[in-house]
């Protein structure tokens, strides 16, 4: 069957090579583009109705916010400032002005939120509403993170709550009258912010050695955070240091929510590794800067990914959503 | 109704300022945008399933040509030079992986052809067969041509035959067995080549004041070029000077005929105005670089479309291809 990993490899395969103006090459979050003297960021990201999102839940305005924060969110992934994008929609028949100005204030208001100017777009009839969006940011000081450059022993860390977005749905699903606790869940997955500042910061920090932003789950990110080029690599994880909610769903039993946790998508956190021996410094430079960011395991050389959970050892499968066809 | 007029007002409203960052503002070909010391030209365009191609007529690799040739048109419109390009794909349930591997061959082919490296991309399920595409582009020299700098007294040229890929269309939708002629109009549809070279060429010459590319018909796409800054710009037009196939089809019409040269789209050629007083320099110089071009009217301060046609003259409607909701 056919799956984005088949795609993903085809483009590798028929257009992976860094060159001198593509610098890192197929497969991370952005590309690092060499524009004469500069290197620019772009990166593309969609929001496909009934597949990110529902109409059920979503007004337009949401929506908008959310299509330009996850495509942002690439960008932050390489400690890169985002500065322009581009929107491509896609409209059902019949789709009210009404309801395109309501979208339009959606990337009016995230446009002014993260300081990002909308320079382009285009329009097109279709069967399904589908926001397509390009996002391009600038490198600070020519530097950047890439995915793969994590060695064994970097402590993995993540910049906030996990598996909060996936219970915001699931909750979403079930009722329709909600608690304080659970809207905020349900803004988690409705309006996840991506994490500009803390992006760029860490983009220009030499303890970083790899980053990546977690949109399709914990375990199936760090899996890429990690790579393919070093079999041996893998990480353990400690369940006790992972930040989380409380397990607020009554109806939710522990297994579901920890598959929430580990592979449970959308929570747009970064994820990242810093060399061993920084760790110390680095947390110290993250309180001074008021960054809060969790150390939730570390890289080792047993070439697949492990929990520790109340002292005891276990097995982490890679799992989270795959696009399949 | 909704339509994309209505769209690119909301956004130019919304989102219209010219900025030191953006430097034309929405409503053109591309957007100019600046990254630290550089100007970047970037641009999206897409084709859609049963609106922009039909997978009666098209194979993948057509298709994945294809997009990358309309997108890129956009950046030669600007003068500039295409570098990079990604790939949005929504591709249907059970979209095969032999289907997919073929239009990636088509995205090859078209990536080898003009030079331009895939640097990114995107893969989701929908409803049906989308292809959005990004291009990136730089300036040479910080030069570029906006779509509304033209004089009155400019002349208006044009870089090959007008309604050729509309009456391709028209053809395939009526038979099945070709001839040799039948076949060049056929592949002007569904091949059009961006005008990479000439469009670098333009964006250097000092006598060209405005360009744009055709996509959705000639009189629409002279009114975009004319612009709505200026009420009196107008432009008369002369038949006999517009490049054009004989009238092959012979169940064609002469009203059918004028309305494919008119107002049929995706033939993707420049439509561009040049200072009268430098024209025959211009003509000159084009002759000496083997660039064909066609001078075909005149812009005039008459604020309509006019026409001469066997010395009599008449009034032209801007009409061509309108995406409606």
């Amino acid at each position: 069957m056919l799956d984005e990993f088949y795609i993903e490899e085809l483009a590798r395969k028929k257009f992976s090579f860094k060159s001198s103006s593509f610098l890192n090459g197929i497969g991370d979050d952005s590309a690092i583009c060499r524009i004469n003297s500069d290197k620019i960021v772009v990166s593309c990201d969609s929001q496909v109705e009934d597949v990110h999102f529902s109409l059920k839940y979503f007004t337009p305005q949401e929506i908008g916010f959310r299509a330009l924060s996850v495509a942002l969110s690439d960008i932050c992934a390489m400690g890169a400032e985002p500065k322009f994008f581009l929107n491509s929609l896609f409209l059902p028949n019949k789709t009210s002005k009404k309801f395109v100005d309501k979208l339009f204030q959606g990337f009016n208001k995230a446009s002014k939120f993260y300081n990002v100017e909308l320079v382009g777009g285009n329009v097109c009839k279709s069967k399904s509403l589908i926001v397509d969006i390009t996002v391009i940011g600038e490198t600070i000081k020519n530097k950047y993170i890439e995915r793969e450059g994590s060695d064994s022993g970097d402590f993995v860390y993540v910049s906030g709550k996990l598996g909060d977005a996936s219970l915001g749905l699931s909750i979403l699903k079930k009722k329709s009258i909600f608690n304080y606790r659970e809207k905020l869940l349900i803004s988690k997955y409705k309006s996840p912010k991506a994490k500009v500042s803390l992006g760029k910061f860490l983009g220009q920090s030499s303890f970083v050695t790899s980053m990546i932003d977690i949109t399709d789950g914990l375990t199936l990110d760090l899996a890429r955070l990690l790579g393919k080029n070093s079999p041996n690599k893998g990480a353990c994880l400690v369940w006790e240091d992972i930040p989380k909610s409380d397990n607020v769903s009554g109806t939710s039993t522990m297994s579901s929510f920890m598959k929430s946790v580990f592979s449970g998508g959308d929570d747009y956190e970064l994820l990242f590794t810093i060399k061993r021996k920084k760790a110390y410094e680095f947390d110290l430079l993250c309180k001074k800067n008021n960054f809060k960011v969790f150390k939730i395991g570390a890289v080792d050389s047993s070439g697949s990914l492990t929990l520790k959970k109340g002292g005891k050892i276990s097995n982490l499968q890679a799992d989270g959503f795959v696009h399949k066809f």
